[in-house]
C-alpha cells in the first residue's frame, strides 16, 4: 500500500508532469493525429511489458495521472500496481479515452513508466539479494535532475528505503568537512552545537582514525566508504562494542550485484547504490489498440 | 563549436538548472557545510573523470552555469570541450571558488554531466560505426521527463543528429493513423493540406502496401519500422528508383550496436535508436579538492 | 470542426487567459460590483455582434473559457460556432451566471473575442478571393506578443492557413544568412546538414541569382519577397520548369485586398500577409441582460 | 521625459517580453542562424520607420530591453525617444551585437514597436485635436490581454492620460448597476459607505433622470456615454450649475476623429476611446544591417 | 455577508495556501502520519477557541479551503462566520475526512486562522469604541509580506475599513514629495495634472502652512499626521470651514486603544492603525478529534 | 556570522520577496512620486530604530536586497548587523539611490525589518534567561504563512535555535498516531522501519505510560508537552535515568517569559515556544532622508 502514487502529495509530481506534458505537445500540440482523427473518436488498448526477463512495475498511477491531465475524460483500469512483479507481455492497464489524447498520452506516460520501472525492477534485484540478510538497500543523490522525488518512490517500489532527501534534511560529514573542521570529532561537535536537534549526524568513514572518532563521537550513522569485505567487518565490530545498535551502519561506493552478498553478511545494516537511480537500463512497453 | 552549451538559448536550461539546485537545497540549504567552513573559505580544485574506458563528454558547460548560478564569484577553468573524448583520470576542469558553493554545486553538477556524457558516450559508439557508411544517427522521443533539451544535445556530443523535438514540430504518420484514414496515402493527403507548409510529413512503414502507397504520395520521410536487412535493402531499392535522394530513408526499432553495421549498408540514411536517451549508462566523475 | 478551440490544448491558452482575468481584477476585484449586487444574484443575458458589415467570429470557446474560469457556475449557452459567418445584432451566445460573475467576465471576454474575430474577419475577406485561385493564405511572425498561438488560431477560422510557429520549427534563408554563407546555395547546403531532417527549408529569394540557387539546391520553399506581378510570373515559370510542383511557392511583402486577386493569378501557392495579426481592427460586441 | 519606459517597473513588464521571446525562439532557438553564422559573429545595424505619413515613436527602451535580454553583450544607440513624432525613413536606433542574437531580437522587438507605435500614433492624431479645447483623451479597458500596462504606457506617448487599471482601482456604476440599486443615489450611497475612501466614483448616465441623481449624489466623475453634442453641452450645463469644477465630466462611446472636435467644444473634461488600444493599425518598422 | 472569504477572487488566494501547503509538507510529506495511518482511515473532530477572553473570527474560509485544497474528499460544517465574536471554548467548525489529510492541514490552517482572527480581534476593540463617534477605522501599508489581501480582510472581518491597497492605486503625498515640490499646492498640481483621473489625492500634514495649502488645493482627503487632539480639533475646524464635507479627514500616528476614544472626539472621518496588521497577538485555536 | 543573510540560499527568499515588491507596487507602481520627483533625482539618508527599550535587529539583509532589487544602483551602508542589540534612534544602516526608488523601497523594506527584528527581540529575551541555564530555545511551526524561513533565521538572530522545518524533514509522534498505533512503542517502532534512516524520531508525551514506552523505545527527543515543573523535573529524571544526554528533553507549550526561568532549572535541554513567531509585537523603524 505504501508503493502507491496516491501517497506522495499531488502537488509535488503534478509540474512535473504537466512540464513533461508542455515539452511533448508544444505550441501546436499532436499535429498528425489532429488532422486524422475525429476530435470524437473513441479508442480502446491496454499497456504492455516488453521485458524477456519480466520487470518490477514503477508509474502506472503515474500514467493515469497523464491520462486523466491530458483528458479528463479518459479512463484507465489498472491491473498491476505498483512495486509488483510483472511479466513480458502481461498487460498493466487497458484504457478507453479520445483517440487524440491518448495518443498525445501514449509517449509521455510511457517514458515515465520505462524509467521508474527500470529502477525499481533494479532495485529488486538488490533487494532479493540484501533481505535475507536483514540488510537495507537504498539510493544515493546520484539522481537525475528534477526526478529525485519520483525515483526516490521507484526504490520504494523495489523494496528498497530512502536515504536523506537533499543536502538540507540529514547531515553527512565528508572528508572535505573533516580536513576543515581538525578532525571527525571536531566536525560533529560543530555541527551538533547547531543544526536542528531533530536531525542525525552521519559520518563518512574512510580511515581507522576518522573511525576511532566517529565512534568516540557517538555519530548517529557512520558510512563505510569503498571498503572491502575485510575492513567492513572490523569496522562493524569496532562499532557494535562501543555503541551497540544505536549506530547505524553503511556501506557505500561501487557495490554491485555481484558484491552486495558479501557486503551484506559483514554485519552492516545498509548499503547506498548511486546505479540505481542513475544507471537503470528503461524497461519497455507499449501502448496498443484493440 | 556546434555541440557548447552557449549554442542553446539560456532560458532552456536554466530552469531545469534552477529547480535541481532548488531539489537538492530545500528550504536549509547544505546544512553540513554551513557549519563547518567560514563562508570566506576559500577552494581550488577540479573535476575528473573516473570511467575506465573513457568517455565522450557532455556538460562541461552546464556545470559551469551552476557554479555560476549558485555563486557568482565562482570560477571554472575549463580543460576538456562537450563533445570531445577523455581519458579516465583525465581533469575536465579546475574551479576555484567559496568552499561552502563548492561543496553545493557538487552534486548538482556531476549528476548532470554524469548523466550527459552517458548519453554522448553511447551516441558516440553508435556514430563511429554509422559513419562510415554516411548513416546519420539521431535518438527518438524516448527521452527523460523535462529532459529532452539537453538529451538531444549530448547526442550531437556524440556525433549525433536530431530527430523532431516533439509531436508538434513534425509530422509523424503511424498504423492508427493510417488505419483510421484509410491508408497511407489518403493520410497523407490529409495531412498535407492542413499542416504548416513548413513541415515535412513523415510515414513509418511497416508493409509493402504501406510502402508503395507512401512512395506514391511522395512522403518526405520513410521510417522502416523493425525490418530485418533484408527487408530494409528491398524498401531502400523501392524507395530510390521513385523518389531518388529526394525521399529520407530512416530506420528504426531495437538497433544495437551489434546490429547496426549490417543496417547501415543497407543504403537507409538514418537510424534512430532510443536506448541512445533512456538507457544511457552514467558516466562516473568526481569532485576533488587540491 | 477544425476551428473550435477545444482543438487547442488547453494548457496553451489558460496562462494566457488567467493572466488577463488577474490583469482586470487586480488585487480588489470588482470593486462596483460586489458592494452593489447580492453575491447569489443571478442574471441572464446574451452577446450580440455590433458591427454594420458583420464578421467572421472567432473566441467564442475562449469565451466560455473566461466564464467558466471565473466562475465554475455559470454556463453558456453558444449559438454560433468559431469561423461561422455573423450577421451584424446577430446574438452569438446566450449566458446565465451570478450578476458579479458575468461582470467580471465580460470586458475580458470582449476583448479577446474582438481582437480574434477582428482577425478571423480580415482573413476571410482575402481567403474569400484567393480561394478562387487555388491559393492558400497565411500570416506572418508579425503577431501581438504572447498571443500568436490563438491569432493563428483565428487565421484558420477566417479560413487560412498556418506558417511556422516561430524560429525554432521551420528554416527560413534570408539576405543576412545568404551573404553570410556565400550565397544560397551554400547556406541551404550548411543547414540541411545540420538541422532535423524532418524540417524543410524554405528562401527568401530577391534576386534572379538568388532563384537560381535555390531553384538548383532544391530549396523546400521558396518565398518571393515584394515582387511585381510580372516578375512573379517570371520565377514561378523557372521554378515549375526544373522542380515541378515538388517546391512550394509563396508571395510575401505588402500584399492588400486590392492587388491579392493580380497576385493569385501568377501560379503562387501560397501568400503570407503580416497585416492580418497586427493590423486588423476589432470586431465590437456587447454583452446585454435580459 | 514621462514617457520612457524606465518610468515602469521593469518587473511589470519583463515577463512579458520574456514570454514573447520564448514565443518565438522555442525549443531549439533560431535553427536558420545558428547554422550560418559563427556564434561570434558581430552585426552593426539600424532600425528605421517605413511609414510613409511618419508615425508617433513607442517602445524604443522595450526594443532596447529586449536586444539585452537576448543577449546581455548586445548595445543600442537610441536616436529617437518614445512619444516623439518620427518621419519616413527615420532611424529611431543603431545597434552593435552578435549577429545571431540580434537575429533572434528582430522581430520580437519590432512587433512590440510597431504595436505600440500604431497606439501612440492614433492617439496622437486624438491629443493634436482635443488639445486646443483643453480636454484630454483616454484609453478605456478595451484592451489587449496582457498587454494593457504597456497599451497605456503608449498612449500616454501620444499624449493621452490613464484611465482605471482595471476593475480594482476605480469605481464605475453602469446600467446594471443602477437598477439593481434602485437608482443612481442609492447605488452611490451603497458604494461609497465601502469602498476604500482614496477611491473615487464615476457614473455612466444616459438619461436626465440618471444625470440628475449623480449631480444630488456628487458623484466624482460623470461620464456621458453615447450622447449627441445637444446632449452632451446640456448635461455640461446642469453639472456644472451645481458642482462647478469639482466634478469630472467624461464623454465616451463611438467618438472618432471625425467627431471628436465638436464634442470637445461641449464642455467635457475628457473623452475615452477604445479604438485607440484595440484598433490601430501597426506601423512598420525595420531593421536592416550596414 | 461581505466578510465572507467567497467574496475574494479566488485566484488571489490560492497561491498563498499552496505555498504555504508546500512549505510545511516540502518533498516527503507529512513522514510521520503516513506510516501510521492506514490511508483510508477516516477522522471526525472540530476546531476550537482557546483564548480567555474569546474573539472575532477570521480565516474559516480560508481554512476550508486548506481541508479541500489538500484532499477534496475532506468537509468541513462551519459552524460560525467570519466577522462573527466567538467565545472561549467554542466550537468553529467541524471536520470529517482522511486521518492523514487532516493531519496536514492542521497547522496550516491554523496558523491562518490564528492570525487572521488576531487581526480582526484587535480592529474590532478599536470599532466598538469609534462607530460611537461615526468614526471609520482603517489599517495602513504596514503589513506583512504577500498577506496584506488576507490581512485587509480580516481587518473589514473586524468591523474596520480599507486604505488604498498599496502605491498604486491611491495617491498620498507626504513630506519629501511636499519639499521636493516647493509645496503642498504644487505637488497637488502636479499629480492631478497625471495620474488617472478616477483616484483621489491625499495630503499628509504636518504643519500649520501645510494644512492651509491643501485646503485651498482641495485636496481630497486630509491625514493629520501624529497631531494631539487640540491641533485635530483646529485642523478639523479649518477644514470643514472650507471645504465641508467634501474632504475625508484622517488621523494616524500611534493611535492606541487608549487614545482612540479623545481621537474620535475632534470630528475626524477616519483613523489609520498600523499596529492592526503588523502587532497582533495571534488566537489560540485547536483542532481536536473526536 | 551565521546570523548574515548572506548564509541563506538567495533563490529561497527572492521570490518572497518579489512578490512583496509586486504586491505593494501593483500595475502602476508609485503613482505619487513618479509625478514628482525627476527620476534622476538622487537622496541620501539613513534607518532608524523607533523603539523606546531598543531592539535586536534582523532583517538588515533583506533590506539591502529589496533596495537593490528595486534599483540596482542603490547602496546601502550596512551599519549594524542582524543578531545586534540596536537602542532606540541607532542608525542601522545609510543608504544613497534615487529618490523614487527609495520611496518604493522605503515600506517594504520596513515591514520586512520590522517583523523579523519583533521575533528576533522577542526570542532574545527568552534566550537572555535560558542561556543562564544551558537551555536552547526553538521555534515551533506556528510561524506565518509563507514566512517560515525568514522567521527560523529571526530566531536565530535572537539567539535560538531551530526546529525542524515542515512535516517533512522530522518524525513527530503526538496523540492521535499514539492511540492509532496502539502505544508509544509501537508507533516508534512503525516509524522505525520506514522513515529514512537519517531522520530522528521525536515524540510528545502527556501521560507517564507513554513515557515509559518512549524511553524503553529509546525515542531520540522526547517532548514533554504542557507539564507544570514538577512533572518536568520527574520526567527529566526518569529519562536520564535510563537513556542518560542521548535522549533530547524538549519542553513546549505555553512558556513565557515568566514561566520560562523555573522551567528551565527542571533539567530539560530545550524549551519550544510558539509565540516567538506568531505574537511578536513589529518593532518600530523609520527612513529618513537627511
Amino acid at each position: 500500500m505504501k508503493n502507491n502514487i496516491a501517497d506522495i502529495y499531488k502537488e509535488d509530481y503534478e509540474n512535473i508532469v504537466k512540464s513533461a506534458i508542455a515539452e511533448d505537445l508544444g505550441a501546436y500540440g499532436d499535429i498528425t493525429s489532429k488532422y486524422i482523427f475525429n476530435k470524437n473518436n473513441i479508442s480502446d488498448g491496454f499497456i504492455i511489458c516488453k521485458e524477456k526477463d519480466g520487470a518490477t512495475l514503477c508509474g502506472i498511477g503515474i500514467a493515469e495521472y497523464i491520462f486523466k491531465t491530458i483528458d479528463s475524460s479518459a479512463s484507465l483500469k489498472i491491473l498491476r500496481q505498483d512495486g509488483e512483479k510483472i511479466k513480458n507481455k502481461e498487460k498493466i492497464c487497458t484504457f478507453h479515452g479520445k483517440t487524440i489524447s491518448v495518443l498525445k498520452s501514449e509517449r509521455i506516460a510511457l517514458n515515465f513508466i520505462s524509467h521508474l520501472s527500470g529502477i525499481a525492477t533494479l532495485t529488486r534485484k538488490f533487494t532479493d539479494i540484501a533481505s535475507d540478510y536483514g540488510v537495507k538497500v537504498s539510493e544515493t543523490r546520484k539522481t537525475l535532475p528534477n526526478l529525485r522525488l519520483l525515483e526516490k518512490y521507484a526504490v520504494r517500489c523495489g523494496g528498497g528505503f530512502n536515504h536523506r532527501f537533499g543536502l538540507f534534511d540529514g547531515v553527512m560529514i565528508k572528508d572535505n568537512h573533516i580536513i576543515a573542521s581538525g578532525g571527525v570529532s571536531k566536525a560533529i561537535e560543530k555541527i551538533r552545537s547547531e543544526v536542528p536537534h531533530t536531525l542525525k549526524i552521519e559520518v563518512e568513514v574512510k580511515t581507522d582514525d576518522d573511525l576511532e572518532q566517529a565512534i568516540k563521537s557517538k555519530a548517529d550513522i557512520i558510512m563505510l566508504d569503498n571498503m572491502d569485505c575485510k575492513h567492513l567487518r572490523d569496522a562493524v565490530k569496532k562499532i557494535r562494542e562501543i555503541l551497540g545498535n544505536t549506530c547505524i551502519i553503511e556501506a557505500s561506493g561501487g557495490i554491485s550485484l555481484k558484491t552486495l552478498e558479501e557486503i551484506c553478511k559483514t554485519g552492516i545494516d545498509i548499503v547506498s547504490v548511486g546505479a540505481l537511480t542513475n544507471s537503470a537500463k528503461a524497461i519497455d512497453f507499449s501502448l496498443d489498440f484493440e
